[in-house]
């Protein structure tokens, strides 16, 4: 059964917090919510992790690559990946003795669209 | 004379550092670059006066109608858009007693493509 509230989520651009910034002031809450995830993204590690794994094969990359191209420790790739799991950027899953981080589409789309005016 | 320069300058999104993140692993300047343009962003206060600006008339305000809305003390509020001027979201120009500071548009689209598969 298909329910209003299904409807409406699909068209709310995937639950993105806020309109475009150049729509409306924003709210306070919507831009705390928003300068958190730009934050977890803010940082040059971790947008190079991201865009590893985001042109990796199928979107996903194990973690076991993503510490030599980095160019740092194992520790630090995997705390910035973590930022960027909890963020909703990446998910995590484990395979034998590895983790796998895969993108997560959506939630870039998500930001760029309030970037943008659109 | 139109040289090949000038023609490969129009084809590059306006200079944006970076092709989109899911496209190809970004290089470590770029990386630097795009972290410090998102870490001008990600600041509640900054995405709040960004908002305003830009969705006021002729995407312009004036620094006097913008400390009430976002209740914080006017030099406060004059660092936060100093760091988004610095940043080249926003220009200033004085006029009188008081600054206005108004929307750099491609700045914020750059940001978005570079977000968006686009």
């Amino acid at each position: 059964m298909v329910t209003m509230l299904e409807v409406t989520d699909v068209t709310t651009r995937g639950g993105s917090c806020c309109a475009p910034l150049v729509k409306e002031p924003l709210g306070r809450s919507d831009a705390a919510e928003l300068a958190a995830t730009l934050k977890a993204l803010a940082d040059p590690a971790r947008l190079r992790l991201l865009s590893i794994v985001a042109s990796s094969e199928g979107q996903e990359a194990c973690v076991c690559d993503l510490t030599d191209p980095i160019g740092l420790s194992q520790p630090t790739v995997s705390h910035h990946l973590k930022i960027l799991t909890e963020a909703g950027f990446l998910t995590r899953s484990k395979r034998g003795t590895w983790a796998y981080f895969a993108l997560v589409p959506d939630a870039l789309e998500k930001v760029g669209h309030i970037l943008l005016d659109q």
